[in-house]
């Protein structure tokens, strides 16, 4: 046995690679799910869920029974196990006032995976597609990756901006093909889209034949006792409703949903067979196991109450340290806050100052398809532990501050 | 609540789809992994390994301890936990002769994910790709929606022909970028290449800048005493080889791997991005717990005898109860025999009476790119009963024999 490759050529690999792949987008995300932590910097970057929200007690409990289902080792069939695809159902139906028929929903291997088939199935090199500004750089790659041409829509404190929206809409050139949404406690600002919005951009879409994908990844995370509708539950016929449960239940087993019209869901599912060709039947069952014993109700009841505390403790930390004239958004549930400082602050000074202070954050360029985002930044309190937020956002204020050539 | 979609519109799917939706080539592989038996058809056609090769005992023994790691429910890297990977380079190092480096190995879910991640880095629309005929129907339809050019090469008891693949190497035309093999037991024939022909394929591949892809899916399960070694371990600058656990673990966690030189490796991380962000964190432990405990391998052990077994039974009852004139391969390892019925037969009255009779199979077709196989068929032994096979047979003879219109 040898113990390194004995590698005799190499193939000229920079010939090699499709069109796309020259793009080097995608390494933020790669970078984040690297990051372990563990060198004493406060890491206010990653989206990651809280360890204390995962269902461990729930999991030891049904892991032996489910073990006995046939379908939790086998291969399953590709839009998922019709037990949990029926539970989910039921689920949508009463959370969501709207039951999908069972060939417009499918289970996929996390959100991202969804949006990863829409793409697939919609987007042709050179097709038009819709953004928030500033949106969910994952979302962003895909679209990259396509060879989408991507517009924005700008976001403000009742979320994107339906009118500008409209303007691009009747504006020249092709029409687009689509336009990606998270309406509910949005990546990266944290804030939702107004039941008023909702109503009139459904209607939109509806006029200009246009699809809205509606990512409601942090939907069920809201800190209010109201919520609006989705967009999905209002207008079926033109809205694609991605949707994860590694919020609610575990990112471990990679799984998520899709509502979608039945044409689309069709397609999803066959453009799955050259993904993962079905989504871990394990996971799928421990996943319904939880729902149908109302645990999964239960755990989104707590989480929401552990998110809402978290994010106290940030704005307020924020509100106490921050330097003037930074300003921050206060979400109204989700994992992220949304930073703008003033264009005195120096971007290279700033980061450096924040490395060396031991806080680390995602820098707002990688929430913009185009060159915006370098006085801007995101910040996620969904891991940092209780008494470590007030630390990090003083290490991050110090850096602002020194930062300022004012 | 309303329980059916109250679908205003209909968005103009048919203008909307990307260009390579029209195909609608994937549904057969959607037909068999939805396919659930139970009508009294006796099914050859999924490649499913048996649940009696499933190690339920050793789940349930490591579950609990699993559960404390916190890598198991947490999102985790894109390249896979650093655990598993080294685990398994280790064992790749000790089966195959050769470790891959840190950045030579990543965790995917699933073969077919893999053979996905690679398609999606390497093949732009048009460009040639060569394919084994017969081959694996998941690769051709990855190929197909990728928009590439799919040439094939005949494949003999001894493996793919490699003096054929010169020819066309050697021939007019944009040289390919890859080839697609499966080298050991392959999918659908049942057989391997030579030792001798690996050597001349790598050393074709070197000479003419050709990347193979070398689908390694059923290389464990060989039925004999020596095996070849695989084509990454003899040039592992020119070969990606990409992997399952699905038949020596379970397909229940979606989990697979692919080695291949940094430069590739580094790009399909970056790609990985874009399906599931990263593989099940909960599956890669108890893969990882299952491998460094010795099991793994005695579970190896024992499929091949498993499945040793059922072949025999298989082969046996073709020889015994099939019509003069029909061939089928004797395959040394995995799922699968290969029958060629005679032009007499007609393909039609066939499947009619093969139908009436209850039995199933993968028609030949799904296995080439052209319009061949129209007098091919696949049979998998893996996951029909013992006591079943020898009467699936019977009916699969007496449907061939009624269709002859000798």
């Amino acid at each position: 046995m040898t113990t390194t490759p004995n590698a005799i050529g190499r193939l000229p690999w920079e010939r090699m690679f499709a069109g796309h792949v020259a793009d080097d987008s995608g390494d933020v995300i790669t970078a984040i799910l690297k990051q372990a932590g563990g060198d004493g910097t406060i890491a206010f970057s990653g989206g990651f869920p809280h360890p204390a929200t995962f269902p461990k007690d729930a999991l030891a409990e049904s892991f032996t029974r489910i073990l006995q289902d046939p379908a939790s080792l086998q291969y399953g069939p590709t839009a998922g196990l019709p037990g949990l695809r029926d539970w989910f159902a039921g689920w949508l139906a009463d959370h969501d006032g709207l039951r999908p028929a069972e060939d417009e929903l499918m289970i996929t291997s996390g959100g991202m995976e969804g949006l990863g088939l829409v793409v697939k199935c919609l987007v042709d090199p050179g097709d038009r597609v819709v953004v928030e500004a500033p949106t969910f750089m994952g979302a962003l790659v895909s679209f990259q990756r396509a060879s989408a041409r991507t517009d924005t829509v700008p976001v403000d404190s009742d979320g994107l901006d339906v009118d500008a929206l409209e303007r691009l809409l009747t504006g020249p050139g092709t029409p687009p093909k689509l336009i990606y949404t998270i309406p509910d406690h949005q990546n990266p600002t944290g804030v939702s889209l107004s039941t008023e919005r909702r109503h009139a951009l459904v209607a939109l879409a509806r006029r200009h034949d246009l699809l809205i994908v509606e990512d409601v990844a942090y939907r069920e995370l809201g800190f209010g006792d109201v919520r609006s509708p989705s967009l999905w539950s209002l207008a079926p016929d033109v809205v694609a409703q991605v949707g994860t449960f590694s919020k609610t239940f575990t990112p471990g087993m990679r799984i998520g949903w899709i509502s979608a019209p039945a044409e689309l869901v069709g397609q999803l599912v066959r453009a799955k067979q050259n993904t993962d060709q079905c989504s871990s039947g394990l996971g799928q069952l421990l996943l319904e196991d939880y729902g149908r014993s109302g645990r999964f109700d239960q755990g989104i009841l707590a989480s929401r109450a552990f998110y809402r505390a978290r994010n106290r403790i940030m704005t307020d930390a924020l509100a106490e340290h921050l330097p003037e004239g930074v300003r921050f958004t206060r979400a109204d549930g989700g994992f992220f806050t949304w930073l703008t400082a003033p264009d005195t602050v120096d971007p290279d000074a700033f980061r450096e100052a924040a490395r060396a202070a031991g806080v680390s954050y995602v820098p707002g360029a990688a929430f913009y398809p185009d060159q915006r985002g370098e006085h801007e930044l995101r910040l996620s309190y969904s891991r940092v532990d209780d008494a470590t937020i007030p630390e990090g956002v003083r290490r991050l204020a110090s850096a602002l501050a020194s930062a300022d050539r004012r």
